[in-house]
């Protein structure tokens, strides 16, 4: 190599060299390319997406959009922060919007973190929190999880005086668990107030669990901590990326300082405030949810294969042996599901909830490959 | 406050807590809501923007996106790279995909600046090489203009061993100056191997001038050079939000480290391929710059105001005076243009080339004013 480019790439800042970027879900497009497959026979089951197809009230509100798409978006988000102001009775003050909820993650690893100072999280928590919190050049503070769940006593125990950030994901991806309001307040009366707890709720509106902490009920209650949500999930806009985070609006001054002032397209802004609207949609994503849950959890049982129950869209099985050749045949058969190796999981898949036809395809592929 | 909070926010990176947000150009909506005046009746000339409404073919390939609404973007951007690396003869390699330009340039910030190191740019530069900058607590060498241009020799003297990036626009907004492929390549001579130059072309197409340097063509002979673009501008698709960087593939692949993994969207994917084959889009709206830019530069000169002149789909004029209180007539007329105070020209405005009609209508409402 060149020695200037050598120079040059050697003044990179040192998180950032290091970095292994977050792995996807295979796109269909990419799987259809790879094998010669047809595209329509193609299932994804990859990327814990809304299988129900577009909201018409999203497509609706997409259409509208049309006539402006040479404008800039607004970058102050004025409606969708009135909607989910009066959706969830907190203060447009208080929201950060984000390119998705990996944005509002980014935003407060760069707000907050930065070398010398460390983010606890939990070993299997979710992969943009190391993401984020290498990019600032911050040290990670990794917990063990104590049965695939947050073991959240020894998180509490795990701060530091460098601590600056805990990110808690409940229900955690990949693995579907979820702690308790209890579990939540005897961790929360631990944390110091100058310690900030993201409480990364992008499952949230699947769980049907009532000892559920919801954590925008908390906010009033704890100055240090800020709840992350998203679009992408049970309001299924995974292609428009939204999502946001609730916080003291101190806080919130500080994220929207660093936020870049068009982060969230026109189109996902206005298909966000429509999403918020279509009630009837949410609630079919959770009865399809649940029973696609049951379809899963049923034919694992069947293969006597053990897995994580899950409060999420998506569910961890495990093989008890190296999963990336099942994964290679299921991608040959044209099912998509996502290996978690690099959570650590190397013997399981996750599988999101699909459609009950899609599911199917799975299982019977699954049952084929393990014959 | 609260003591704990007050800790929580003194503990906030300290680059981020210092930052003053960019200020976007006022939207539409706004103005009418601040000042119940009837949205169609505004006109806005401030955040150049396309004023050739939507190409058709990025309206078709937005609606052939509809159906996957609830599915994640492809987070390599396979397809757009080919399209731009045919268009352009570069490798797809070398491509990296942003959420606008804005997104490309913090993430070159975020990859190669640091407390202790600096960026050079240019007084009156564009506004986020001094936010991207600040975000992630490197300094500011802000080297000053010579007739609101680019002085790219005392650029070049100011770099020293803490430098890292060099943010060069060319057109440069607020100003709209261009440099030379002579004086471009004087400085690159100049310019240390291990020091990143990037090439801002945001405003690119509209350039006519024959000694204008076309960055892409340079990359061969510059490995520390890249180059951004933008689909915001002449592409006509502000509201979606896609920009994109060229550069040494090892420098691209740093970026990419340290990009969100979805950070442009399915819509913005297809609509900037789409855009990019619209050729005779691409083509009316040059053309329309140029009418709207004699238009406003010869009621400039009737009106006996200076102005710079502009290679860039704006101009900005000087009123000799604060122009804060002409900014505020205009307003009240429905009329938004850009207050560029804020760059350290308080007595400028800068006026976003629009339709004939509605740069009549600026024209218009000027002269009432003045008079």
């Amino acid at each position: 190599m060149d020695n200037g480019l050598k120079m040059l790439l050697d003044g990179a800042v040192e998180g950032v060299a290091k970095l292994h970027p977050y792995i996807p879900g295979k796109p269909v497009d990419e799987l259809a390319r790879d094998l010669n497959l047809n595209v329509d026979n193609i299932v994804k089951l990859a990327s814990n997406e809304n299988p129900l197809g577009p909201s018409q009230k999203v497509l609706d509100a997409i259409q509208a959009q049309l006539s402006d798409v040479t404008r800039y978006p607004d970058g102050n988000g004025f409606e969708l922060k009135s909607a989910l102001s009066a959706r969830y009775g907190v203060d447009s003050g208080q929201i950060t919007l984000g390119n998705g909820s990996n944005d509002v993650l980014d935003l407060i690893a760069r707000a907050f973190l930065k070398p010398g100072k460390n983010a606890v999280f939990s070993q299997f928590a979710f992969a943009v929190y190391p993401i984020s919190t290498q990019a600032v050049g911050a040290e990670m503070n990794i917990v063990p999880a104590k049965n695939f769940a947050h073991d959240l006593p020894a998180m509490a125990a795990a701060i530091n005086d460098q601590t600056q950030v805990v990110f808690l994901a409940n229900p955690n991806n990949p693995t579907g668990t979820v702690f308790s309001r209890t579990e939540f307040e005897a961790f929360m009366a631990k944390v110091p107030d100058r310690v900030l707890v993201v409480l990364d709720e992008a499952y949230s509106e699947y769980v049907e669990n009532p000892d559920y902490p919801d954590g925008l009920g908390y906010l009033p209650s704890y100055a240090n901590l800020i709840v992350t949500r998203t679009f992408s999930k049970a309001f299924g806009l995974a292609s428009l990326r939204v999502g946001f985070a609730v916080s003291h609006p101190q806080v919130a001054d500080l994220l929207n300082r660093v936020r870049q002032p068009f982060n969230v397209d026109s189109f996902a802004l206005a298909a966000a405030v429509a999403a918020l609207a279509d009630v009837e949609y949410l609630e079919k994503s959770k009865a399809l949810n649940d029973q696609g849950m049951a379809q899963l959890e049923e034919a694992f049982k069947a293969l006597a294969l053990s897995y994580i129950p899950s409060a999420g869209n998506f569910i961890s099985v495990d093989f008890g042996r190296d999963a990336a050749p099942i994964n290679q045949a299921l991608l040959e058969k044209g099912v998509i599901v996502r290996p978690v190796a690099n959570y650590g999981m190397p013997t399981f898949l996750r599988i999101s909830i699909g459609t009950k036809q899609e599911n199917q395809t799975f299982i019977d592929a699954l049952k084929e490959i393990l014959a």
